[in-house]
């Protein structure tokens, strides 16, 4: 391929969290950026009709959508409330015709029970897989760093989303791939290599040292520890050709000119990927 | 076993920080707790021989020190600079007549090289464990949360800690089981009857929701959200009989009063363990 690296670059909308998602589609078009990560409440708020609208005047392409799961309720009544949330997600992400909706398992529930949380997700993927089909909206299994297992995802490594992935065509399940939250794995290059196919979307963000947040705190590709060209290797082998996201939740970040981080990102990714 | 539960109770020296050794011994005397988990900085400051006879006066055993590893330094030089420490660790785990060292390998090198970094751990062990096994001291490898894995420990999962200890004897090299840095893995049940006899220290402390502090920001058990019983079982299954050592790294607690908070781990841990 003969292509521009930048092509691949799409940027995710928490990136540059100040802007509304108009901002987003508009700013990065000045970038000459050609793809963006959309959150949910960010669609709902625009309204599909107008996202798609933006969108198609700014050839915008949208890489993936945030994010749908919360399987991991104790009771029946909240995992329903969760699916209903999760079948408006579908709807959303088909809507404005992406076909990549994250899914954020959910974390331990009051009952403390992991082992039973992690079955929840599995009943709850299983419900929502034919309704995504339908759709023709691929769920991508995000697995998180372990570090959010308590509030947020009690997958927590490639192995284990390969595992929940199985029953089902990679046509309709896939993983998502974010270094943040895989490259600490000992078994990372192998579970890519494993996934092959079902690799449908690549975050990336660096793991700063020292960590300035369990949360907050990630950084820009190059200013933290990871080594991406052995996870972009991996995840290009795999047969992943599409964007690469990059996806920053940094408290510091979003006080600063979106424009500007923008600019930055744009010299880092040529540098790093 | 007829015995009272709080005999296996010990009192990692970090979870009374702002004590000295000779405060923690006796506090703990005072408490009714016979084992304590000291470090090594506090030892050396103390003296072997005068850490010996407080521990002998107050009937004390010791149930791990804290530690030595770091192997991973991109130079040779730093390699070579750490094991001459490492040596000296284990010259103080032997003159305290105590037999298990916890072994922290190591963050990611400057170089951002992991898969090296964990190479260098492997190599670092071979080096230092003949002399360990002189001095009769077991060296626990320690797994810690993948959220160190920049920062000290490119040994994140028990699994890998198991592969770096299979070519040598359990006695020479065992596993720590810290609740905290493995309680995420789904493989953690497993993992721990693969180690079985490996097993060679137990240290628990709990996860909180949210997490207030990457480092800093450990839980009394009881206060999260690991479900400690499991883990337990596991480990008592696996044949460990030792100690149970509470190990908190938390600012908030150790801006307490160390007797206050020696209380209330030991009314935590009756209902816990």
């Amino acid at each position: 391929m003969n292509t521009d690296p930048i092509d691949r670059l799409s940027i995710n909308q928490i990136t540059v969290k100040s802007w509304s998602l108009a901002e987003t589609v508009r700013g990065c078009a000045r970038a000459n950026i050609h793809n963006v990560g959309l959150w949910l409440e960010h669609i709902d708020e625009t309204g599909v009709e107008q996202t798609v609208k933006l969108l198609a005047e700014h050839d915008m392409a949208v890489s993936s959508v945030c994010r749908a799961g919360f399987f991991t309720a104790d009771s029946a009544r909240e995992r329903a409330a969760a699916q209903d949330d999760n079948r408006e997600s579908i709807d959303l992400t088909a809507g404005i015709g992406c076909d990549v909706l994250y899914l954020v398992c959910g974390g331990v529930p009051q009952s403390k029970d992991l082992v039973g949380a992690r079955e929840a997700v599995k009943d709850g993927l299983a419900e929502l897989v034919p309704y995504a089909r339908e759709r023709g909206v691929r769920l991508a299994i995000e697995p998180l760093n372990p570090l959010l297992c308590g509030e947020r995802s009690v997958v927590v490594t490639l192995a284990q989303s390969l595992e929940l992935a199985a029953p089902y065509s990679p046509e309709d399940v896939g993983i998502a791939v974010d270094t943040f939250n895989v490259w600490w794995d000992p078994r990372v290059l192998d579970d890519i290599a494993r996934a092959g196919e079902r690799v449908i979307s690549y975050q990336v963000c660096d793991w700063l040292v020292p960590l300035p947040h369990p949360t907050w705190g990630r950084g820009i590709p190059g200013d933290g520890v990871i080594d991406f060209a052995p996870l972009t290797r991996a995840v290009t082998q795999a047969g992943y050709t599409g964007a690469i996201e990059v996806e920053i939740f940094n408290e510091e970040i979003w006080a600063s000119d979106p424009a500007e981080i923008i600019e930055v990102v744009k010299t880092r990714f040529a540098q790093v990927f």
